[in-house]
């Protein structure tokens, strides 16, 4: 679970340690403005050190799933405040691929599932153990089958595959309308093809406001990273934001996502020069570089809002299991008394991930049935 | 030609004014390093001021692409040097579509068929005059045809089709292999989804320090902004680079480039507070915004590297035409005596256009002789 490299992210999958009861409760959901401090010095009376509780925020948006779901389909055994009944006939259902046998893997999906059933989305796993015996050709036939499936509105293929499958292949072969990972070229093409702009694909412009209205699907962590800026009530525009990390999975998109709306958008990796300088910019900092405690409180501009998607083994021998999981920000070393607000680690960016996973799953149903 | 827009590049073709004889001169290959000077103040006995010759570059990479194609091809007429015979039967051909009846498009049609006809390379083209009659299954047949041509390397769409036909479907029917503008999903999603890393589709890490190496198409013109600082010696890594404008065909991919090249990057666009605070940081600016002579002298680091893709019609009584072109950064009001290096327009990028045109469809011919 630790990495080593900055721009490394082997796994979408970050502390996804969540509380699996759906709570009605809507913590979080404060509306200040963020991040707009004067950036030497300033208004001393700004608040700092407010912690965004991805926990909450991801909770309160699986139950406004679960009560928009209970809504609207017939099928749905799960009651919120008494609220059921439905107007669509079945119900959400994800597909999951588990291929090998690593441990993380498997507690990944058992989550991701889990998370599901509460919500009231149908979830189906199909495993590989095997991994001398698997081949492409058939998770391929795996995945057309599920592409076909009317039942089924997300595939997600838990990574990472073994080394001996072409990832690129497999995730390829997945119908771009039920690619709730957003991995598949054509849902990154339009991320990066900024439908803001004129020249769409369909001819009309996006509302990149309200990212869950967006007519594809978003990678999970970088869209719950932006959720998360737009909860605590962070007006993103004309903001300068940082993005440290480039990984596909995490730094490029959640950079996009930003450009859209309408943020300068920085990114800074392993080869940038002086990057606290650089970071020290920025209104927003996103760290998702994968190294503990890199970002130090003298990184970061008094009253930025601070985004961190690391999750780092690091040892810590008065631990249970020998080692504690930080961030790539130096939370507890200074940097949570200069932020205005920041997201702890664990319990900050991580639940957000299934959230959007769920969120996303549910949109491919709403939209497969419009 | 003009355009109003900061983010609007409703066309790929920019002062495509090349001179069309192969010129065997590589004026224009200089090897200083660039950008890197003080931020303020600092050297100064730095030079200042030097004009990279895009249209001189431009016939330098034109004639390299024709001597090596001479080198291989059995089947090419043009002799250089006394260099001829090849090994690969038949030569490259690019296949362009035209629909309508632009003067602009068709005028930019002519002048790549007319550099494919000195490179060696064969063109054929298909016009579709009748906006009325023509239909997007008219478009798609003749494209798949094309797709299944052992003769057509490459195949371009000229922009804009009219507004009655879906360019996303258009484009998105185009063999990527043969999509030499780059304007496939897969190949915009291959460049945005960095196969500098670990996790690439087929397996290996890409070397971005050679564009006319990596294996898919990248789009020509912000292709060949980062070949214009790589012909002029400039070292990208580390640097601090500004790309003014975020459209999907030059704002974005050219960000993209410079992020796998190791620059620090920054996106500034309409939406950007204190525009001119964030282009002074940066080394390499590269301006793609549409707006005429808007960037400042008073906005550029002194030393740093320009490079404007701005193309934009201002009136002016003593033209001939009663207008003249100007890029988006304020070359005659002073920003020539800040930059270390800085492209004139016409005769900076736009050169570079047709000639990463010819490169794109050159490789997918080697490719597809391999």
């Amino acid at each position: 679970m630790s990495s080593s490299s900055d721009d490394n992210d082997n796994n979408n999958d970050v502390d996804v340690d969540v509380d699996v009861d759906v709570d009605v409760d809507d913590t979080g959901l404060h509306k200040p403005n963020c991040g707009g401090g004067a950036s030497e010095g300033g208004d001393v009376t700004m608040e700092l050190g407010r912690i965004i509780d991805g926990k909450a925020i991801a909770d309160a948006i699986r139950t406004e799933i679960s009560r928009e779901l209970i809504g609207r389909a017939a099928d749905v055994d799960v009651v919120v405040d008494g609220i059921g009944g439905g107007k669509i006939g079945g119900r959400p259902g994800l597909a999951v691929m588990l291929v090998g046998n690593r441990a993380d893997s498997a507690t990944y999906v058992r989550m991701k599932q889990r998370a599901c059933a509460d919500a009231g989305i149908s979830s189906y796993l199909e495993t590989y153990p095997d991994v001398d015996g698997v081949t492409e050709e058939m998770l391929l036939d795996r995945i057309r089958r599920w592409n076909d499936d009317d039942d089924v509105h997300g595939i997600l293929v838990q990574l990472p595959l073994p080394p001996k499958i072409d990832e690129g292949r497999i995730l390829g072969a997945v119908n771009p309308a039920k690619d709730v990972d957003g991995l598949h070229p054509s849902n990154v093409a339009r991320l990066f093809s900024s439908d803001t702009h004129d020249r769409t694909h369909d001819g009309e412009r996006l509302d990149w406001t309200d990212l869950s209205s967006v007519p594809f699907h978003l990678p999970c962590t970088p869209q719950g990273c932006v959720e998360l800026l737009d909860r605590i009530g962070c007006d993103i525009e004309g903001k300068r934001a940082v993005v440290i990390g480039r990984s596909n999975l995490v730094g490029l998109p959640v950079a996009m996502m930003l450009v859209h709306r309408n943020a300068t958008v920085t990114i800074v990796h392993s080869r940038t020069v002086d990057a606290r300088d650089v970071v020290r910019e920025a209104d927003i900092v996103i760290a998702a570089a994968g190294k503990a405690n890199m970002v130090k409180s003298d990184w970061l501009k008094r009253g930025c809002v601070v985004i961190d998607v690391g999750i780092n083994a690091i040892n810590d021998s008065t631990a249970k299991r020998g080692y504690r999981l930080v961030g790539d920000v130096d939370y507890d070393g200074g940097a949570k008394d200069v932020a205005g607000w920041i997201t702890p680690v664990p319990g900050g960016v991580g639940p957000m991930t299934i959230a959007m996973l769920l969120r996303n799953t549910y949109n491919s149903w709403k939209r497969a049935n419009k």
